[in-house]
């Protein structure tokens, strides 16, 4: 293999710092002409080929990267975007913001939005069930990345968790604490791939542990507080009522708590209560609600590192690395009996 | 005073609709060239004064509104997002988001990634001591708007709620329950108009209800749970200790709620507890916090309404709007005696 000419190398034969020979390349105006000029020459002799990161910078770009949640006020997107901010910053890229609140037509907005804006990359977490407004992002050159919510797509990097995991641990759990009738709250639509696995997850763990799937149990909602009321009323019309709950948001998980309260039904003796994200509110000790963490800044961190990893590559190397993060089971009252 | 020409009186000279009139002035392509000509004679004939927004819209700029919080992951900056963009979607703007993290430097930086996407306005809560950054934004031409967290600059518009108001019934409020050793937990350096303000409003309070106003009551520290346990078991080493706290975050007053509960001290009768924003944990039926409301949502809506009917004047008026929104008690648990 041959080893790669970096700035370094040029620095070394010149006698300079790799800060100087970086800013000469990079067309800096504190550089005096000279020294560009030799700097220039030195690397064509070397046959230098800068990297897509040196590349950017010279080209005059923004140094902003977009990024798209479906919503900013959880503490799982926010602490994803701290993750990524404090893995940017260093670099000299600044993060701008814009939420989809779930809504395919504002998501394709986001994006037009964040084209205009001549962002440099964008790094999304999909609330789409199409595909094409991300060719046309591939098509005009910006790297795109996947996090959280992510469509399979040849060619894109993505950072997910396990959520087919995610949903099996929270579910045995459930099942090693003596629970059988096991209702499911669906905080999304199974068109998103997380809701999808987060689903699968949990039928796999009833039937590995020879425990009928019920269509009856599973809830179809979305996360807020109310629905997850809402959603329990619905289960304590069947005629078998469930024993325990498995919910893919902690949101809706608080709300199925406070109506089994309202109900006086005991938790966890009579209904043990799992939710989904660690969002701090699970953790006040008044409440204390067992979940599943997701590592959001960790996944927020690895995200900005796939993306320098991309950019540090020569341009003839197509990378596509999906990185999978393994989610943490955290058992609290509200589950364990 | 002269009627000013709009394209509605245009459109009833060419018998064609004001929408028509629109997309011509601002030659959007699916309008015929012998249309065009026509409607921009006319307009011209008729003395037709574009307004800014037009304008803005004419000149290809980005239709982008660069929104500057402290932190993105609270319900209140969460809100008054969503209330910007409920207001100015339809008009077809996008908002893209930065957080400042509480740092100026971090704000400036801002700032620079706003104008380098060609943002068409920046509406900004600020963490900043100074303002020389404010003053070239407004260089450049690029509308700025403080909402919630601002400084008072001429030529410059804001949306705030009356801090002072809602510090002085925040402690009005213990004090009609009896309360006479109010401590409070200030969660932001006083140089910030808000900190300050709300401040301001308890000392008023004690003032006009003849306590002595204590140092020794007043803790500077940050808006962290953690920090609100820090803070009560600081005062709870003072030789007297306090029989209320008004504390200037909902999440600094939590802290305070749990560390008092760890030390078996009664919430509300040995300690009244208020704290601010209205964050919808305090609403949560195991832990009914009492909080002062600031209508987050309305505060964007009415930030974005501000910019509009600025950019709707003709660009010879100059409009300096200081909306000042009256804050509301709203008394639970945690104080109710």
């Amino acid at each position: 293999m041959i080893k790669k000419v970096t700035i370094y190398d040029i620095a070394k034969v010149l006698n300079v710092t790799a800060a100087t020979v970086s800013r000469a390349l990079n067309n800096n105006k504190n550089i005096s002409e000279a020294t560009k000029k030799l700097v220039l020459e030195t690397a064509e002799k070397m046959n230098y080929e800068p990297n897509k990161l040196a590349l950017a910078l010279k080209s005059g770009k923004s140094n902003n990267i977009g990024v798209i949640v479906p919503r900013i006020n959880t503490n799982f997107f926010g602490s994803i975007i701290r993750g990524i901010e404090d893995e940017l910053n260093p670099s000299g890229y600044h993060i701008i913001i814009c939420q989809s609140h779930n809504d395919e037509t504002k998501e394709i907005n986001n994006i037009e939005s964040l084209i205009n804006s001549q962002v440099d990359a964008i790094f999304i977490s999909t609330s789409s069930k199409h595909s094409e407004q991300f060719e046309k992002i591939l098509k005009k050159n910006i790297p795109l990345i996947f996090f959280d919510r992510k469509k399979t797509m040849d060619g894109v990097s993505s950072v997910t968790i396990d959520d087919f995991a995610g949903g099996y641990m929270a579910t045995k759990h459930l099942i090693d604490q003596g629970c059988r009738k096991i209702a499911h709250l669906a905080s999304g639509d199974f068109k998103i791939e997380i809701f999808h696995d987060r689903h699968e997850g949990y039928k796999q763990a009833l039937i590995d542990h020879g425990i009928d799937y019920r269509e009856d149990y599973v809830i179809h909602t979305t996360s807020k507080i109310a629905e997850g009321k809402i959603a329990v009323a619905q289960l304590f019309e069947l005629d078998e009522k469930p024993d325990a709950i498995f919910s893919s948001s902690d949101f809706l998980a608080l709300g199925a708590i406070q109506e089994l309260k309202a109900r006086n039904i005991k938790i966890p003796e009579e209904v043990a209560v799992i939710g989904f994200a660690n969002e701090p509110f699970t953790n006040f000790e008044e409440l204390s609600i067992s979940t599943i963490d997701q590592f959001p800044v960790e996944m927020g961190q690895m995200t900005a590192r796939v993306f320098l990893e991309q950019m540090a590559t020569s341009q003839n190397i197509k990378i596509d690395k999906k990185v999978v993060m393994e989610p943490k089971l955290i058992i609290r009252k509200s589950s364990k009996k």
